[in-house]
């Protein structure tokens, strides 16, 4: 019974791996459609969030039929309630990257936002690519180090985010209200993308070493 | 052990209704102080959040404890991972509440939106209150009828959330930068706090029906 308990929370894992791979395509997707202006891109995006939607399906169905079968307690059971949890924001961060490339296709030909903010974008976007590779490799390696730089990276995003407000709110700013709009959602997806990584990095990092932050709930 | 867990359940439902209670109290307060720009009550929003936050961790260790020593199957199991997905989202929705009352602490002594926005935010606001409320009796009675009508009132709210661009992108927005800012978050709040709202109502749902519907998950 408790192999067959190993080889189910491994298969849980290799599940979790596989949606945040999906996810970081996603973002990297998203992100240059967004850049670049490319519209096949981002409807490539938008036509493969399904699959990350299946995929997140399918592994609570699993984390489910593992409660039931296996009856786990202490961490084992903390760790599938854990995967159900990780799976809601992997799920949210895939819709996140369809919405930021929704906004690239609405707004084609045309770029989405005006040149004063476009390294803002790139740099935000760039951090988004990066925490969601990490965070592939945080859950396939359980290495906390890795929760630390998503973290860090995070803190980043936020500072962009905060830095995107001080611009189109600046004196400088020539934006057109559309301009304004498109900024603030998009700079708004970016940094809520990066925060469902950090509360799924904080869940990995307190099953790792039982040091729980509650924050993460 | 039978009478034990029927009790432990109530336990669990009685807590999710006190949680859908602070989050109705706490939306009525956050678009009030909005809507009036009452910097007093948005701080009330802001310092009650914690309590929320604090009751949805302590649902979420007394499922995890129902699940450890009762081991559900079946469907009580399916009670008890809705009853972790539901405080996830009475968590989120909080949450949304309390952004709602930053941007009107920011802004004080000003009103957060102008003139022209005051009666789709009064309007948007009404209906979060209302679904809010809903959404608490929805949690004591597994009314399903009330589910249907959060539905509804959802869509009243996606409707709004357009109509705010709508005008924030006409022609005849005199809005400033910091306005259209204010406007496309408030309008983003108000409207993801009612899709959180038919996420938990299409769980209820499903377990009074055993009817699922895959995109709550």
């Amino acid at each position: 019974m408790r192999e067959v308990f190993q080889q189910e929370l491994r298969e849980v894992q290799d599940r979790l791996v596989e949606i945040a791979e999906l996810v970081a395509i996603s973002i990297d997707k998203a992100t240059r459609a967004f850049n670049e202006s490319d519209v096949s891109l981002a409807e490539e995006v938008i036509a493969e969030d399904p699959r990350i939607d299946q995929a997140t399906v399918a592994l609570d169905e699993l984390a489910i039929t593992i409660l039931a079968r296996q009856q786990p307690v202490a961490r084992d059971l903390r760790i599938v309630v854990s995967a159900l949890r990780i799976s809601a924001s992997l799920e949210r961060m895939g819709d996140l990257s369809t919405h930021i490339s929704q906004l690239a296709r609405y707004r084609f030909p045309d770029k989405v936002v005006p040149k004063s903010l476009r390294s803002t974008f790139a740099e935000m976007g760039a951090l988004d690519v990066e925490i969601a590779n990490k965070l592939t490799s945080l859950l396939r390696s359980e290495d906390v180090q890795l929760a630390e730089e998503i973290r860090n990276e995070d803190d980043k995003v936020d500072a962009l985010h905060l830095s995107v407000f001080d611009k189109v709110l600046g004196e400088k700013w020539k934006g057109e209200a559309v301009d304004t709009v498109d900024a603030t959602l998009a700079s708004r997806y970016h940094e809520r993308f990066a925060d469902h990584a950090v509360a799924i990095a904080k869940m990995v990092q307190y099953l790792a070493t039982g040091d729980w932050d509650q924050s993460a709930a």
